[in-house]
């Protein structure tokens, strides 16, 4: 089948990115506003027949990409597209993945039942918050993951005295996944949740005296826990400035001020999520393109 | 059953109205948002077995407003609720309900599959753009009208000599709703659209000549199909300050700009969608909350 | 993929001309009936793996129409074909897209999810009565028209002085589209229906005095609203005999009555109905043989 | 629940029999046709909120009385009814319940997925031509059954040296229901189908010298088998003339001429279908108007 | 499309058959258990855009195995196969395909939804134990039959004076079916049905005196029915010892103690459950990998 | 509505217990199994209109355990039951939420759509292994844990030194659930997985010195996990003999042999599963039959 590439709005920059990655153009879908702010969707690439990939980073606001992304489907499958898969890097609302009291909604399933009830036949995600949202997709999904780049990239950038800091108990898969094929070691900041949303460090388990701390997390949203697990290295004796790696980095809310008080070598995240404006701290991207490209490869050359 | 009222965050002034109507307290359902604009929906009210409504209006941005109607739902579905029935007094994308070119989506069926998928058993919309919208949904629709209430309203502030203008071919069998329960004639504007969102206003079918135009329409977005209707039965030689009148007020891009250059009486709407700020020209809301409460109503006594 | 086509039994000319334009053989498929009236379908083509496409006009008897297309439906899903596409030239029960009073059943609808039960995967549909009726739908709906047929077939028939005639404020979309490609201009006759099924025309916006009138419409059922439309513009002067053309020819109840006491130029339809016997006025039917032909065909070689 | 009875128009008789058992009037639903042969359903009933059942006896032509119970559910689905149970004590197409050859549809799957795609929650079928049947119905069934008042009837009318007679080897099960209550014993005719449709038969298990006959089947369609049957019987020494019982009595096709050779005590049916005119054998209709209240009572009162 | 055979743990034996018959290898697909016995699936075969078939065969325990086959399924479709098709030659829960009294489950219904709710596409089949539950299945079923290779292993090796019983009147068809290509006649024994699981024979219908009973059923389960009827057709004269044919041989409870009480010159059936260990009577398999690989091998090519 | 509650065969002395917590007979169903190992389900209680509780431990073999659940579903189902509640106090297949190599079925996901596919319409869950999973059901999940029992137990039985430890990073925060109540500290060991069953564990974080040590796990298999984190408490001078506690106590493969090592104060877990024979180690039940009780009652109650 005839591959085609389309794009939401919410990520331009990637989507060129991708098409390069893929060796094909980007398929014509302008997406603009009515007055009344209804998304005015036209699809003007030819897809009958095809195997369409449509680009959609799903942050905020989640809502108007979800819909807009529907809405690109629904324009692919009523012009006759031969099977239409989402390419979504950034999955919002992954974290309202298990409901703790009795009247919360269980939002990774809200969002993956509208998902379902699009015109949609799969699903790429990268690095998902955890990967048991799978079993909330009526979907199948293809999980990319861009650890491998992010790892390559720190490669030549770390000193040989690097150990990855897991900034709590939850993460420390995820840091050891990040640790291995780099050959480093592996500590555990213990922190405790005092509030809802503030975070306190507490105990670090492992050896981080001396050592250049490589701080490993899934995403970077306000930047609380990564900031607590950092001061709580460096109190440990660690050597700054620290390293920070995430998949995704959305960089809210008080995300550069706590970062900025940080003593921050780099902070490297890839570009599932656009870039923030005005950040103040060294910000390195690096670019999901390839790996997407290469599942998208992989789909079409064996599926 | 008993009943419970929650709302969305779209309408609020409208859900309290609506909570007035019905004699029941708003049930307590907060909705915040996360640092990463993601919504955090917290359903305080119990709902157990209990008949709940949900009023949302859909405008924009219209994604958003169904995410958070979907997420409510949820809440509502997993905490036990016997049935949740959406309140969407203004259902966006309702314009959207044919494709023309062979590549656009069917908006308004998209965002009826998006409802479906939500934990929603039932919906009330109020003056639908298209009745046949209804065959959309794979819900059953309960329809209310504004139009009893508008009427209502202009019954005394009409002069003797009014005639009802339907600004063009598509909204005379609307026009002849408002015309009839007032006793008044219809006169048909017939406009010819010379580009894809500005209009021009050709003939007048009917005798305006000496009389008070009424215009009538379903919504006001933008303003233009009625500002042109104005200007084509003035210069037929109608008496003006013309009266505008119509379910839905959105008065968005240059509808105040267009609106203020008419010379107008009143422009009367339903509050189906909250008010925009600063409109320069004498607007006069009519309750919707009593037709809604009276569809609730007969759902509860009935039903 | 290889192309089967089937034919129900509502009209076996048009399958035959259809076979015709595609240049492949009818399927067999035979389809009796035991003694107590049921329906008795055999499926004798090999469809295994194959593109199959089901011409079956849905005219009435609707419902018998509508089960037999779904027992071939069946039979080829059992037997193991590919895909299955209804040609549907025709959709009963169009008219019945919205309900006006509170207890009548949304028919179209109703058809829809009848068909969409059957193990039927897409559907063409030829000039719907609205193309909203494509909302209702769970199957993708491709648009064939026979209206550039229809329009070619005029063009030389046609007196210089000709003008098209929207017999009602509703058709004018319609008569648009008809005036277009014969650069002809549109005249509107506005009906007031006095009572449920009788109609009365009034008045006509436009010039018709010593102009050939061309009255357009989709469907000409009982011939009510054209023979009143013809009335109208000939008592405003318009020079006749009239031409009628629509794209549907329905021609049932008074309909041969009607139209035999209008000074008929000709009735031009297309075959998506058989033709009923003894009509006593001039008709011209256009094949839509070759519209389907050309969707079928862009069908198979893009998709 | 408030219980509301509807009948579509297959059976009037049997619906106001039914009316006059469960003790309430029959709910005001008009069922008319439009000029071009579409249904006109308009429910007057109020339906909000109640347990509806509606009667339809689905005989030839099956698709048009499916169409019309799909249009009055969905009428009722739209009004608000709580629960819509279709009382159905004819099924069409249950005889095709099971494909011998590759390419035939599966009628029964068919006639129980529309069904199903309706606004029906629920069944009651009486004296199905399988149980097995049930099987393809995505709803519920109840299953009643007109055996007790045919036995019932005929307990008084029988020689005392009746013998129930199965008049193929797949009937035996039901003789044997029929037998039991009366205190018979049962004899099974062997038959032979020489052709499709036309049956010769064979021999005679069990002794029927000397015994007043009495034949019993599930439905009499053509009367082949049971006139064959009665043949075998007589010619092995039963004494005429036969007594012939089934639940479902079509008469169709050369019935009346094949059973008008037969010599005949009596042909006892219920009225599950409505009784053909001018036939000129010795019949005699059971009302299953009983049984089905009586299903329908204990499903209101327990249910 | 690629084609790979898995085999679940049911039935070793046939799937490498069915593998050698199909000359393909067969798919690597471990099925362990935990220690807590759940099951440990892992799919090492590439399936990624093939088309899968799954060998299971559904023998007690049925649940077990049912579960296993969704599992294997489970991970095709999250390796993104292209599709899966379940070849089952036993199919437990058959016979438990109609209520006889109102509180049982259809046993037959609720697996057909089972594995409806698995991500299988497509069902193959062999001998159901009525055709009509293919009716059950959300899913096109494929028959196979071991018959043609049953009677082709008989024909040499029974003797002239050879005539097939069919040992209720339940299978007469089936017992022709048999007897059609061996040019045999048919007899039947009537059995009664004395208590819910003994049987007694009763009567024979047709000449066996004389003659090589050739007993056929559809499965042999505990071998009463056999047994009996074996009993009863050498009561009334037949020549023993008898010949037993089926397509399954499932042989539990008390049928190996039944059976060897039976002078048997041989127990034909097919392999589509594995043979039972210590049978002390004279059993011959014949596989049905070459029907199973014949019908695959007929979706391959045309499909 | 009147409440049934029902049993399947899994575990019946926790359904008797529940039957007298909830004060209402147990409903006559039984279980029995044919000849050929196929469930032969027979609902006796009468279940129409009635509200019923389900009652299934899904511990191996869990696939015959869901099928019989199945069928008791859908006997009630059948039968008219208002709405079939499953309880399983354990839920088999929870810990294969996610997929971690790309060839793996996700067996959670695969359990809840078989469910799904049942006639089921809730589920009362409890102490799931992940509360994440309740986003793989197409049902609501209400949750039950055993938690409050448990501490409730303890609670006179601790020593005033006692210390919760949670056996690996991944308990915690269920280490801390268990904790709190108590009021008690938690202590973590950090383990390594040095092989796929075989655990070791490594170090603890936080102080265990002279303390008596509560080892917390939400579910007891085969006693790796806690037997090793027993002996590094040890062996960092916590004063033995431990406590072990948990909601689920499976005990299997060779748990007793790896807990019989352990110096045991004493081993409590709930009677989510029956009873293990033959365990050599201080084993303390606690009956989940209350707390299943009061989620019920409150479901009876206010839904």
């Amino acid at each position: 089948m005839r591959c085609v590439l389309l794009a939401g709005s919410s990520h331009p920059a990637l989507a060129a990115d991708l098409a390069r990655a893929l060796q094909v153009p980007l398929g014509r879908c302008t997406v603009e506003r009515f007055p009344d702010g209804e998304l005015d969707v036209d699809l003007e690439a030819p897809v009958r027949g095809a195997e369409v990939f449509v680009l959609q980073s799903l942050v905020a606001p989640v809502g108007e990409h979800l819909l807009e992304l529907s809405l690109i489907a629904d324009a692919c499958y009523r012009a006759g597209a031969g099977r239409v898969t989402a390419v979504v890097p950034y999955l919002g609302y992954a974290r309202q993945d298990r409901r703790d009291a009795g009247r919360e909604p269980l939002g990774a399933r809200v969002v993956a039942d509208l998902l379902g009830a699009s015109h949609l036949e799969r699903l790429i995600c990268m690095d998902l918050h955890s990967r048991a949202i799978e079993g909330c997709f009526p979907l199948p999904v293809e999980h990319a993951s861009a650890i491998p780049s992010l790892t390559e990239h720190l490669r030549t950038r770390l000193p040989p005295n690097a150990v990855v800091v897991s900034p709590d108990l939850g993460a420390v898969k995820r840091a050891e996944a990040f640790a291995r094929p780099l050959g480093l070691p592996v500590v555990v900041v213990h922190k405790q949740r005092l509030s809802g949303r503030d975070v306190e460090a507490q105990g670090v388990v492992g050896e981080v005296k001396g050592k250049h701390p490589v701080l490993v997390d899934d995403m970077i949203s306000t930047g609380g826990t990564l900031a607590a697990a950092a001061q709580a290295v460096l109190s440990e004796g660690a050597e700054g400035p620290v390293t920070v790696v995430a998949s995704h980095g959305l960089f809210v809310g008080p995300a550069n001020e706590r970062l900025a008080k940080v003593p921050l070598a780099r902070v490297v995240v890839s570009d599932s999520v656009p870039r923030p404006p005005s950040l103040t701290f060294p910000l390195e991207h690096v670019s999901c393109a390839p790996v997407l490209a290469a599942v998208i490869e992989r789909l079409l050359t064996r599926g």
